[in-house]
C-alpha cells in the first residue's frame, strides 16, 4: 500500500463500495470515509481484504490519505448531506483538489455548487453514475461535468473504470459546464423510464390481447434482443420472465403491480415543461408509474367502470411483429423527444454538449445500454447539428418501415381498451411533428377571442400581430397583463 | 361621490378598469391608481367619466382615499411587481386592512405573500380572477384564498361583480386558506388548456378526415352548444369557424398554428409531477402548444416524414357523433385528473377545499364555464369525498356510453394519422385507471433486477419488500442510495 492514496471515497453504501472496488480492481489505491465508522470498518473487514484500500476516520484523516491534487469522491444520498460533506471537506483541501459528486444530485444544485466551489478556489465535478450496483462494479457509465480544469485529472481513473464499447472506447467522456454531467443523467433516466413503460406496454398487449404466457413471451424477447432491439433492458425482461418463483410459477405474475420511483423521471418532465419541450413520452412514463401506485384506488374503479371485451381476431405471429415495430418506433420518438431536450438545455445554460458522445456514453455500461445507441451515435457523426433524430436517414428509414405495425398497435390496443401511454403517446407526437398544419390555428383564435391574445397570419410574415373584434363588442385592445 | 371609496385597484390595464366599472356598476365607490399615472388621467376622461370612480396619484393618497378596513385590489403583472406594491402599501395601512392580489400569481407565491402580510398585522387575499376581459367587465368567476378573517369584508363586493348562474349564485366563494384561491385558478387554467386543445382535435379530425369546411363545422358546434357539451369554449368555436375574414373566407383558415402560452398551463403539469398525480390530458395539451410552436422544424419534418394516406370510409354522420362522445369522454378525463390534482394539494398543503363550490365557481362567467360543471356540482353534492368523477353514477354512465364511439375514432385517427394527443391519452389514463392489474409488475421486477429496488407481491400484504438475486450473481442486499 502506498502513504497516499489516488483517489477517496466518501459513502460506503452499496454503490459505493462497489465503485471503490471497481477502482482498486484497476490499479489504483483508494481511501474511504463514512460518517458512520463502523461501515469503514465492515467493509475492510469483509469486501476490501487484502485489497488497496484505505480505511481512514475521519475527514481530516481521509483528505490528509490523498495525493494531491487530491480527488474526493462522495458516493451519498443527493441532498443536504452533499452540502454538509462539501463543508466538512473544504478546510482541508489545497489548491487543486477537487470535489466530485457521483450522487443522484438534481442538476441545479450541481450548477450551484460548482460555482461556489470554484469560488473557494478548488474544483468541482458532478458526475452522473448509471448502471445500477453491478454497474458500478463492473464498469458503469459515468457522465461528468462542472469544473473542466479537473477533467484531465480524473480522466484516467473515470475512463478506467467505466464500461467500455465493443471497440474498447469508455463509456465515459466529459459532458459539459456546471451542471452538465447531472443533467444529462437525469434525461438518461427519464428516457430510462420510457423505455421500460414500452417494455412494459408491450407485455400487457402480449399478455391481456393475445393471452401469451411468461414463457411465450420470453421466447419473444429472446429473439428480439439478437436483433434491432438488443438492449439490457429487453434482456432484462427475457430473464425476468423465464424466473420462477419457488412454487415453479412465473414470478413476475405474484409481483404486486405498483412501481416506485424516485424522482429522476419526474424532473425531467418538469425540466421539459420548463424548457417548452414536448417530452410526452417520458411524461407519459412517469405518470403510469404514479396511476400504478393508486392501486386500491384502481381496484375499486375496475369494479365499476366497464371497458370493451378483449378479443383478438388477426395473426398472432404478424401483430408479435408489429408490437416489435411498435417498440422501436416508440422508441425512436423518446430518443428524439430527449435530445431535443438536451439540445433546448444547451441553448438555455450556454453548454456545449457533445450528442454523439452522449450516445456513447449510454451505449455501455449503463441501463439503457443499446445497440440502439450506436446507432445514434452515428446519426451525430454525420450530422453533429442533427435538429431531431427523425432526421436523420436511418432513423427516418426505420420509423416508416415502422409505422403500419405501430398504428395497428395502437389502434388495436384502442379498440380493446388496454392502455397503452407512452406508444401512443410517441405515435401521437409523430403525427404531429410531421405536421405542416396544426391546428392551433383555432387554438390561437380562441385565445384571440377570449383575451385579445392576438394572432399571426399564413398570409403575413412572422412578427405580426393580429386582433380581431370576434364578437362586434368589446374592445380592440390586444391584452397585456391578463395571462391564459 | 363620497369621501371615502369602498374599494381601491391598483393597475389599469384592460382587466383592472373594466373591474373597475363591474364594481362601479354594482354600487361600489372604486379609487383608482397606476404607477404611470397618465393612465389614471386617461381613464377618468375616458370609461369613467362621471362614474363614481375617484382617481388617485400617490400609494399614500390612494390608502387613504379608502374606508376602513381598507381593500386595496392589485391587478397587476405577476411577479416582483407585486412585491414591490406591497412594500409601498404596507407603511399606509392600519389593523383589519386587506391587500387583494386579483393576478395571474403562482400560488407558492400567494402562500409567501399570505404569511409575509398576515406578520405585518394585516390581511391578504389571493384571488384567481377569470373571464378575460369581457368576464371582468360583466360577471368574472372569482376564486379567491388567504386570510380567511378578510373574507366577509370582500365578500359582497366579490359576490356582487361575479358573474352568477341561472339561479342567481354568484360564480364567487372562498376557497381555502393560503394560495388556495390561486392554486384553483391555475388548476381552472390547465383546465381551459386542455378542454382547447381537444377542441382543436375535434376541428382536426374533422378538417382532414372527414374534409369538411368550416361552415359546416360551425353548423356541428352550434349544434353541440345546445347539449351536453354545451359551454363558452364551443359557443366561441362555433362563432371562430362562421367568422369571415375581409375576403369572405373563414379567417381561422388565415390563422397561423403557433400557439402561445403564458406559462399556468405549464405550471399546472408541473404541480402534478411534483405531487405525483397522472394529469395526463392537460400535459399533453401543453406540450401539444410546445410542438406547435416549432413550426419551421414542422415544415421542414414534414417534407421528409411520410404518413399513411387519409382515407375516410364509414358514415360521415356517425363518426360526427362519435367525435361529439370522444370530446365528452375526453372531457370528463381532464375534470377527473384535475379533481384528483386538487384532492391532492388540499392534502399537501392542509386546505379544506369546497369541490363542488369550486365548479360552481367555474360554472359561469370563466372560460370553462359549461353546464358539464353543472354536473360536476352535483356530483360532489351527492357525495363530497367523491374520489374519482369516474366513479359518480352520473359520469361513469356518460363516459360508458360514449366509449365505443371514442375508441373508434382514436382508432381512426391512429391508422390516418391525425394526432389527437390529449383525447388519445385521456382514454389510455381511463383503461389504465379501471385496469386493476397494470404491467407494473413488471417494471418493479426490473428495478429489483438492476437496482436491488425490491418489489411487493399480490400474495403477501402491502408493506412486505422482497428482493430477488435474479442473476444468481451480486448482491442480495437491497438499494438504499441509487435512485432510479
Amino acid at each position: 500500500m502506498k502513504q497516499l492514496s489516488d483517489i477517496g471515497l466518501i459513502g460506503l453504501a452499496v454503490m459505493g463500495e462497489n465503485l471503490v472496488l471497481n477502482m482498486e480492481s484497476k490499479g489504483f489505491q483508494v481511501s474511504v470515509y463514512n460518517r458512520s465508522t463502523d461501515k469503514v470498518d465492515a467493509f475492510l473487514a469483509d469486501r476490501a481484504k487484502g485489497k488497496k484500500i484505505m480505511g481512514t476516520y475521519s475527514v481530516e484523516e481521509f483528505v490528509k490519505s490523498l495525493e494531491r491534487p487530491r480527488k474526493v469522491m462522495m458516493m451519498i444520498k443527493a441532498g443536504a448531506a452533499v452540502d454538509q460533506t462539501i463543508e466538512s471537506v473544504l478546510p482541508y483541501l489545497e489548491p487543486g483538489d477537487i470535489i466530485i459528486d457521483g450522487g443522484n444530485t438534481h442538476f441545479p444544485d450541481t450548477n450551484r455548487r460548482v460555482a461556489y466551489v470554484e469560488s473557494k478556489g478548488f474544483h468541482y465535478i458532478g458526475a452522473g453514475v448509471s448502471g445500477g450496483e453491478e454497474g458500478a462494479l463492473l464498469g458503469p457509465s459515468i457522465m461528468p461535468g462542472g469544473s473542466v480544469k479537473a477533467w484531465p485529472v480524473v480522466k484516467p481513473i473515470f475512463q478506467s473504470i467505466a464500461a467500455k464499447v465493443e471497440d474498447g472506447t469508455p463509456c465515459c467522456d466529459w459532458v459539459g459546464e456546471n451542471g452538465a454531467g447531472h443533467f444529462v443523467k437525469m434525461v438518461h433516466n427519464g428516457i430510462e423510464y420510457g423505455d421500460m413503460q414500452m417494455i412494459t406496454e408491450v407485455y400487457h398487449i402480449m399478455k391481456e390481447l393475445l393471452g401469451m404466457s411468461a414463457d411465450e413471451m420470453h421466447q419473444v424477447f429472446k429473439e428480439w434482443n439478437n436483433g434491432d432491439l438488443d438492449s439490457y433492458l429487453i434482456e432484462i425482461t427475457r430473464d425476468i420472465l423465464a424466473y420462477k418463483d419457488t412454487d415453479g410459477t412465473p414470478l413476475v405474475d405474484k409481483i404486486l403491480d405498483t412501481a416506485g420511483q424516485k424522482g429522476t423521471g419526474k424532473w425531467t418532465g418538469v425540466v421539459a415543461l420548463d424548457l417548452g419541450i414536448p417530452l410526452t413520452l417520458i411524461g407519459e412514463a412517469v405518470f403510469a408509474r404514479c396511476l400504478s401506485a393508486i392501486k386500491d384506488e384502481r381496484v375499486a374503479a375496475s369494479k365499476v367502470l366497464s371497458g370493451p371485451a378483449v378479443a383478438f381476431a388477426g395473426d398472432k405471429k404478424q401483430f408479435i411483429d408489429d408490437l416489435k415495430q411498435a417498440l422501436y418506433a416508440s422508441k425512436i420518438i423518446s430518443y428524439a423527444q430527449g435530445y431535443e431536450l438536451m439540445r433546448a438545455a444547451a441553448a438555455e445554460y450556454g453548454w456545449q454538449l457533445n450528442y454523439g458522445g452522449i450516445a456513447l456514453m449510454w451505449r455501455g455500461g449503463c441501463i439503457i445500454r443499446s445497440a440502439f445507441l450506436g446507432k445514434i451515435k452515428e446519426a451525430f457523426d454525420k450530422q453533429p447539428n442533427l435538429n431531431n433524430l427523425l432526421l436523420d436517414p436511418f432513423f427516418n428509414e426505420k420509423v416508416t418501415q415502422a409505422q403500419a405495425g405501430w398504428r395497428r398497435v395502437i389502434a388495436a390496443a384502442t379498440l380493446n381498451g388496454i392502455p397503452a401511454p407512452a406508444m401512443s403517446s410517441a405515435l401521437t407526437y409523430f403525427d404531429g411533428y410531421r405536421s405542416e398544419r396544426l391546428p392551433a390555428n383555432l387554438l390561437q383564435a380562441q385565445r384571440d377571442y377570449f383575451g385579445a391574445h392576438t394572432y399571426e397570419r399564413i398570409d403575413r410574415p412572422r412578427g405580426e400581430f393580429f386582433h380581431t373584434n370576434w364578437t362586434g363588442r368589446g374592445g380592440s385592445t390586444a391584452s397585456t397583463t391578463y395571462n391564459v
